[in-house]
């Protein structure tokens, strides 16, 4: 019988060249369609975290999937991490240095409080630049972030080593492009 | 003891002047961030749909929060309509006239079947011109359009006009600016 883990590795679908020439995109959409693997990624994830976190947040946009489901199953409510200008209340923002330009992301900047346990939640981790800020975002409120939680890890990217200090969960590990 | 919809009422939070000056913007992110609520209005809608609705769409970005959500509670699968050029795989894309210019959605052209009965989500129903576009992408790949559900309806914006032959559900209805 697989693992969740092989499950969810022999359904992401790998998309060449997207979004630059080079790269090998993974499409995580094929793990969504999929309703009873949704649902049991959804139940690992719950089980790591229940009880323990007070409020979980997404970072826009497919973050939003998982993190808001997530809440669902765990009975918490749920905060979005936006792009900037997205969020229509006050807010505080952070920006970050891409490979070209930079880019910033917001959230209410009545959306966590001290002492809260926060899971940060997105789909993939990356270089870590978005996963890093959200989570400096959440603790600039001074709430504490529990861990960033993820789909797939694209480890050859290193994106763990920008997030020092916080545990970091999940599914799949890729190693190589 | 208040109903769903008055609770949920009484959490949106008016945001004068947003996106532009005029607008009253409804935001929704106070129901995100009360466990409970959150929790009540996804109960709500899926106890509205469960055992008829064969996917759960969500149109970015917001969409993607109820829409990943309520598929969980009913055991489908979710697919995302994204903005245009976000997507990896081919896709499927239609464009729509905005009170300025236009937009373009797209979904991957594998998501939907002929025979398939299909929910779409979104957050707010305004002008209309997005959750028609949403659904006419769902019916050009020849499944059906079960209803369009949403939170909150700007009834003032007459966007169930655009909606014509669908059946159209939400839990709040406002009337006026």
């Amino acid at each position: 019988m697989s693992t969740l883990t092989e499950r969810v590795t022999a359904t992401l679908r790998d998309i060449p060249d997207f979004p630059a020439t080079g790269v090998v995109f993974k499409d995580i959409t094929p793990v969504l369609a999929d309703g009873q693997l949704f649902a049991d990624v959804l139940g690992d994830m719950a089980q790591r975290w229940r009880g323990q976190v007070d409020v979980v947040t997404g970072i826009e946009a497919r973050g939003f999937v998982f993190g808001a489901a997530l809440a669902l199953e765990l009975g918490t409510g749920f905060v979005p991490i936006r792009k900037a200008g997205k969020l229509p209340g006050p807010t505080v923002a952070l920006s970050y240095d891409l490979e070209y330009g930079s880019a910033t992301i917001e959230v209410h900047d009545d959306s966590f409080h001290p002492g809260q346990r926060v899971l940060v939640v997105d789909d993939v981790l990356a270089t870590g630049g978005t996963a890093e800020a959200a989570c400096r975002l959440v603790e600039q409120l001074g709430a504490t972030v529990v861990a960033f939680e993820t789909l797939v890890e694209l480890a050859f990217l290193h994106g763990r080593d920008r997030l020092t200090g916080r545990d970091v969960r999940t599914l799949v590990v890729v190693d190589g492009e």
